[in-house]
């Protein structure tokens, strides 16, 4: 235990029912730890007010720290507000300034205000009031005997930008935080769990110093490196990353925060690099993840979602004698969709995908998780293929949207190198 | 409330610090729901042999069927079954066929058995086994009171095995259980959830029957409506269920599992209705929503990602008159966006987005979140514009992207009417 400890508490029925999995304690939980606040228990409970009432109550008194997510929208099962009112035997007064902020909030996008709305505005007397600078509803935080309750809305992107704005930065100035977390992250692309446990060993024991753990995804492997703050911390988690990043190489694309579709995409803006990309099997995947990257405009000429064989011969001028004879899940007609997409986008960089991502149209010859690349630089094209587990249409799809992108970094590194 | 409910006590560190999220209670919520077993709580606890203990006889009092996950294991940290010993006052057994079947286990894989899997045999005295196929650890059903309490292997695999081969039917033969309940969804699309909490009004009180729930994610609203099953039940929930798709009309797109991809694509291919799209801030993403869809391969022609304006001309046919006149995000941009992709791709139906989805870009004319969408539709064209929350650039591609499939959706019904 480091610090007296913090309690989170996840309201709404579908947690309970199985509809919707509680994403949001788990990067509560995280970050509550890396601000030296030990999460001792997570509770995920019905929209109840006397329920959540009653175990508000409870855990006020056994933690200093306790945050709700969730039912604090607009419809009468969003009760949280009320149980937090009745757990701190404050009532609930309307904020009018909030109130003022809703109702311009709808006049600006044209809309009356429904009047459920105006239970948003409610907040227990005292509270105070957590600005969500992406929704409607804010947060709220409120003093519960000697507890501080902060009331979080459900929706994550909502409940990350008040937690990130005005939970945290209140953290620091309450009492009970104990040492942070000096915890980093590398994310690989291309190691598998199994080899990357045979290659880091020792350094996987539960008791390492400092302290490591992996989670998998789609050819994306993420090593979390952990260790007490402080100078000695800092120094053996950062030592590790080197360790890491050698034993590696290029197998590294990015740490911490860092996803391979903006790790790529800022890559291709840094190099003013025109980039196109042509798809079959990943059907728009592979453009849609460069296209989230912001200012990608700069060099994103243009995406060729080929899908059927004559969009291939048509747009990218992949020959139809090609596709007869290789097929069009072939090296042949991969290296033609890069060399046309390069040629016709008038980009000096492409990529392209054409495979069988299931469910039906594999054969023994070739399965369902089969995918060619290829890769055109400068004129130049090199074809490369995976098979994938076939473990869905998605996942197959998803995999190779990530392979695609992984494959222009590497073009993009031996560009620089050259 | 159905029956008297059930708990869920999910046990690991490595839950609480946000390494792990929890997935094994929303897959246990979901399976004891359909089996009738209401979950009122679930709690997630540190492996603290204590705490746990505290926790399940607290729950064995409030409920009559208590199931944990985790903390089974061979390791020191692994205090489940010492916490579940406390909890039932019955002292912990070594069962000698699961000890024996240990050793086999481990002389198979040719290793000696190490000390620590001995506590794997050890079972509160008159606890009943509950076999695990596919790990080392099994489970156990022990009295608590009268209470059940079910204690089950961590690892997801395992706990689905045990669950499906050795609670569930056990639960058949429990009293306490519940009348199952009788569960529909509809899904609608372009209803707020205040809009809908307005126009559904009482239907929305938690005490209501039957019982309604929503929830709201980029323009896609879930509405659950339920009730314990049987006559009356089915009755009430079907009775809701022609009300809302009355009330509702055509923003209503499908029922339990429909996805509005999914919905669009099959009724895509029922119509046998060749479909291109052309996309500029969507960067792909509408297409790759339509691939995703097994079968789309029999209509789906072709997706131009043209994000440049140049592109917009040389793959669309967008005159560069227009785009200098009105900019790219207009609605006669769209327009023609939509007539080149139907025409070159040979399709008699098509969609275009063409819009700001920022961060940059905007201006008070034109601010982030605006685009303009146009469906051509045997050779008719009409454009539409939809300004949606600022709420990062991701989040203003996928609302863009589902009223894009949504506008499709409507092009196909007034086809059919028509």
């Amino acid at each position: 235990m480091n610090g007296p400890g913090a309690a989170i508490v996840a309201v709404g029925d579908e947690l309970l029912d199985g509809e919707l999995a509680d994403r949001n304690s788990v990067w509560l939980a995280e970050h509550l730890t890396a601000l030296g606040r030990r999460v001792e228990q997570v509770r995920l409970v019905a929209d109840d007010e006397e329920l959540i009432a009653r175990v508000l109550g409870e855990l006020c008194r056994e933690h200093p720290l306790v945050i709700t997510t969730g039912g604090l929208g607009p419809t009468l099962d969003d009760v949280t507000r009320h149980a937090a009112s009745r757990a701190s035997a404050r009532e609930l007064v309307v904020d009018p300034a909030v109130l003022t902020a809703l109702e311009a909030a709808h006049r600006e996008r044209g809309l009356p205000m429904p009047a459920s709305n105006e239970r948003q505005a409610l907040f227990p007397r005292g509270a105070q009031v957590l600005p969500n600078p992406v929704g409607t509803a804010p947060g709220f935080a409120v003093g519960v005997g000697s507890a501080w309750l902060f009331a979080l809305p459900g929706p994550p992107l909502e409940m990350r930008a008040v937690f990130e704005g005005a939970v945290a930065p209140r953290l620091a100035s309450l009492p009970g935080g104990g040492a942070q977390r000096h915890r980093r992250r590398l994310h690989l692309f291309g190691v598998s769990e199994s080899e990357f446990a045979d290659r880091a060993g020792e350094w996987m024991r539960r008791d390492a110093r400092p302290r490591m753990g992996v989670l998998a995804h789609a050819g994306i492997l993420t090593v979390k490196v952990e260790a007490p703050a402080g100078d000695d911390g800092e120094r053996l988690v950062e030592a590790r990353l080197s360790d890491l990043r050698s034993r590696f190489g290029s197998r590294v694309f990015g740490a911490d925060g860092a996803d391979l579709a903006t790790v790529v995409g800022e890559a291709l803006i840094a190099a003013a690099r025109p980039v196109a990309v042509a798809e079959s099997c990943t059907g728009g995947l592979v453009a849609r993840k460069l296209v989230a990257v912001p200012g990608i405009s700069a060099v994103f000429r243009e995406g060729f979602v080929t899908y059927a064989d004559e969009a291939k011969t048509a747009r990218l001028g992949v020959a139809p004698d090609l596709l007869r004879e290789h097929g069009a899940v072939s090296a042949p007609v991969a290296e033609a969709m890069a060399r046309g997409a390069a040629e016709r986008a008038g980009a000096r960089l492409a990529v392209a995908t054409t495979g069988i991502a299931g469910p039906g149209g594999g054969s023994p010859a070739k399965p369902v998780g089969l995918v060619w690349f290829a890769v055109a630089r400068d004129g130049a094209v090199r074809a490369q293929r995976r098979t994938f587990p076939p473990r869905g249409r998605r996942v197959v799809q998803e995999w190779a949207a990530l392979t695609a992108l992984d494959l222009l970094r590497s073009a993009l590194e031996q560009g620089r190198d050259a």
